[in-house]
């Protein structure tokens, strides 16, 4: 217990009952989407306002207990939990859009709103918010980890559609980073240092982000291919070619398989692309048109594309159940789900090789990712009990990360460090990660803003 | 003097020849583009190597002696003189392109490569790299100062565009940050840190850029305006709009006159948008036409667009040259160059109460700039040997960084901090420009990457 009992105290007469220690408040907040063993924090804070949450730091850093923020808890290396105990700072109470500015194309929200409220709430405008994580994860959450997602491709990541932030430090202060202008050269750039922080410096309480038109026509296609390589092909051809992509997406065969069983979809059972179109009219018709020759270079089957809206949001919402599907495949299974991102040309091998190494292995791993950004997972299926299983899962995403480094990649694409990837920052960075504590204990110098995640143990 | 004649040796023992004391070397080094005092190093080294850079870093390090990076001198704030004395690190020896990856879309270049250069060097590839400042920056010095230009509204700035770097920190240790993939969620954006830090955390010595496709299709175009106002609302409803534009400049009627007489032009005497439009062919067309259509409504004039290289080409050397053209436009002045952004819906009241305020004093001030992004200058042209005069600019200077602060947007939209803009750090961020103290503080307790920039003085 790591919360002196003045501190709750304290706390509970900032919050009342937006101070929970019930036992289901803890057990929900001690779990993570992924293979993690339970961590649950010693009480969990509801605020509302900037103003409280700077009033839990204050007090929590007053009394040297850990504080760490909880979006809806999608995150998939264990980002959120509290191994060290402490006050999880649930954000769901925060989850107003404060400003939209349509002429600026731009939007101030809160950082408990989920994407999918989010563009519920544009959807009158004309403009939608990009970045596409598949979870309905929360804004502030999604800046933490810096995700991104299927349309990642078009729009960028977290990092790129993030114009400013609201963030509190470790020390309770208050700082707004950026401001509404689209760019700035005005020292260094503190929201994105923010930005895939997972909470390690400070909770972010506001964020300002861009917002783009919706295009006037978009479409989307499928196509299925007789083997990885020709569909991991034609992605690597679409992309040097410079087709405008909003979407590119594979699935491979298990991952198919899994959607039809899971969904009562009708996929063969071979690899796939899905894919999307955004533009004018004429330019969809374009932009299709090139893709389809590629497609058809490499044998790929089914190339038909459809502007009809329902079509399209069958087919993302199968894409978005994608990693469900494949945890029902196996009952009682967990996941350990991995994140390689490589040079595009690199993708084929990176592909390849870890297809073999999961056939080669009992460990169940449909693969499936953003590969236009040249990044994919394979979700490691285990049984939570059996420690062997577990350990196989770990060689295999251990092969993954030696793979991705090799091939002049990064150990994690979207999902993040957390604690999963903690073992592969010296690898990756060097000494690099050093200078990332050196940050980190400059601006949370008693280490108490998400402690055991990102940064190197003490 | 603040280098100890101790260390004058050592570094003389590295570097040969390549650390000069000549007058003239230390006078070039000393001088900026605008209005600033000269401010001479004490010694200027020209390193070959990483290695040679982190060996004149530990020796200043070891002797607290300050070190300045160098790439071209363009920048525009007082950015690189040597305020404190000290070394100035001349990148000009270390301008090789070191691995181009076509299939990839990026290359690896030493700091000292210039923009030109490096799209001579990539021509053959179809290849470009499109951050382009006007200026022929180098490479290291773009990134140091988050560097954009004409091209920004549709390729980014340099934030955009850098993936990854390598670093010589301010204790001589070398780190690299990024990596080739096209993302990454792997901790703190360094790659984010370092760009637009203006080598106050550390010495740029490698860069992996981003590269895009030459476009199948460009065709540029100019029109002009009776007045400011529609050619400004031109650009809000074009970006509103979502036309993707390659470019789009503002030049007032008085650019206008200058680049006449000094470029021999003959434009109108008038506001003037210039636009690049970039796709395919049927793309393009329809860009122009809708773009075309926007520029009716605003009653602009001369809209034709062309295709041939020729055109083109003199178009943006003319635009290039237009500070130039400006400067001589009233012979013996130097500049203060102001750099407001503000969001776009801003930008009608943000250029009207600017060229209000100069019509109102008696100081020239052509103003021009990349409205795309809602960004513009406002060369103030002054007589260096006049206080008066300079205290006049700086009074329209100062007025312009408030209206950008009232409207929502940033002192500095691109040419960054230097020591011009030192003064109004507080009021952009409050107490974030404290925590930029706190990291600065932390990468380079000493002080000695170029002082007196960017951070609170001690
Ligand atoms: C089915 C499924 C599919 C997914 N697909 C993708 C994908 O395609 N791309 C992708 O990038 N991710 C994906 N994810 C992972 C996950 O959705 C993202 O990591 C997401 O960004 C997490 O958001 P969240 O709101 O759930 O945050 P949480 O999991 O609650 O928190 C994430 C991290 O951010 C911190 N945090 C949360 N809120 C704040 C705040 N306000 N201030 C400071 N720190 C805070 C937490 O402490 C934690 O470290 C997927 C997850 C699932 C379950
Ligand atoms: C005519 C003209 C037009 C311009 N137009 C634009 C424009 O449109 N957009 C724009 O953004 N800017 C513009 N500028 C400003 C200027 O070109 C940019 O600031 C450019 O990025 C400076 O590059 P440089 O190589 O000249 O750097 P320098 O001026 O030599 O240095 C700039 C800063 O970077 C540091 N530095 C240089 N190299 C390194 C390194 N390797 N490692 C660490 N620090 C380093 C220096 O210490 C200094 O602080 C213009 C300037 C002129 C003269």
């Amino acid at each position: 217990m790591s919360v002196p009992a003045e501190a709750l105290t304290a706390l509970g007469e900032i919050l009342g009952d937006r101070l929970s220690r019930s036992k289901s408040d803890l057990d929900l907040h001690g779990q993570s989407e992924t293979w993690f063993p339970a961590a649950p924090p010693d009480a969990v804070a509801y605020p509302r306002t900037t103003d409280e949450v700077a009033a839990i730091v204050r007090l929590c850093a007053a009394h040297g207990c850990p504080m760490v923020g909880w979006g809806v808890g999608t995150s998939l290396e264990g980002h959120a939990l509290a191994v060290r105990g402490g006050i999880c700072v649930d954000f769901s109470r925060m989850n107003r859009v404060l400003a939209v500015h349509p002429e600026d194309m731009d939007v101030v929200v809160q950082p408990g709103v989920t994407r999918e409220d989010l563009n519920a709430d544009l959807r009158a405008t004309g403009l939608f918010f990009p970045v596409d994580p598949g979870a309905n994860a929360t804004l502030g959450g999604m800046a933490s980890t810096r995700a991104s997602g299927t349309t990642a491709v078009r729009y960028g990541t977290m990092r790129d559609n993030v114009l400013g932030l609201q963030v509190v430090l470790a020390d309770g202060r208050v700082i707004r980073t950026g401001t509404r202008a689209r760019k700035s050269a005005a020292g260094y750039d503190l929201t994105g240092l923010f930005v895939g922080a997972e909470g390690t410096l400070g909770l972010i309480t506001e964020l300002t982000l861009k917002l783009y038109g919706q295009p006037e026509a978009i479409s989307a296609a499928v196509c299925a291919f007789d083997a990885i390589g020709p569909a991991v092909d034609t992605v690597i051809q679409t992309i040097q070619m410079g087709i405008p992509m909003a979407r590119i997406e594979f699935v491979d065969a298990a991952t198919a398989a899994a959607v039809n069983a899971y969904a009562g979809a009708r996929f063969p059972e071979k690899p796939h692309l899905l894919v999307e179109f955004h533009g004018s009219p004429s330019g969809v018709a374009e932009q299709a048109e090139a893709f389809g020759e590629i497609v058809a270079d490499n044998s790929g089957a089914g190339f038909e594309w459809s502007s009809r809206p329902e079509e399209r949001t069958a087919l993302w919402t199968m894409r978005h159940n994608a990693y469900y599907a494949c945890l029902a495949a196996r009952p009682g299974a967990t996941a350990l789900v991995t994140d390689l991102c490589v040079p595009i040309s690199r993708l084929a091998e990176a592909v390849e090789e870890t297809r073999a190494d999961i056939a080669a292995s009992y460990i169940p791993g449909p693969i499936l990712g953003h590969v236009g950004d040249g990044n994919f997972h394979a979700i490691l299926l285990v049984d939570p009990r059996n420690p062997v299983e577990l350990a196989e899962a770990k060689r295999l995403s251990h092969r993954m990360v030696e793979r991705a480094l090799r091939l002049g990649g990064t150990v994690t694409g979207e999902h993040g460090i957390g604690m999963g990837k903690l073992g592969y920052m010296e690898a990756e960075h060097g000494e690099a990660w050093d200078v990332m504590g050196q940050i980190k204990r400059a601006l949370d110098p008693q280490g108490l803003m998400n402690p055991g995640k990102l940064v190197r143990g003490d």
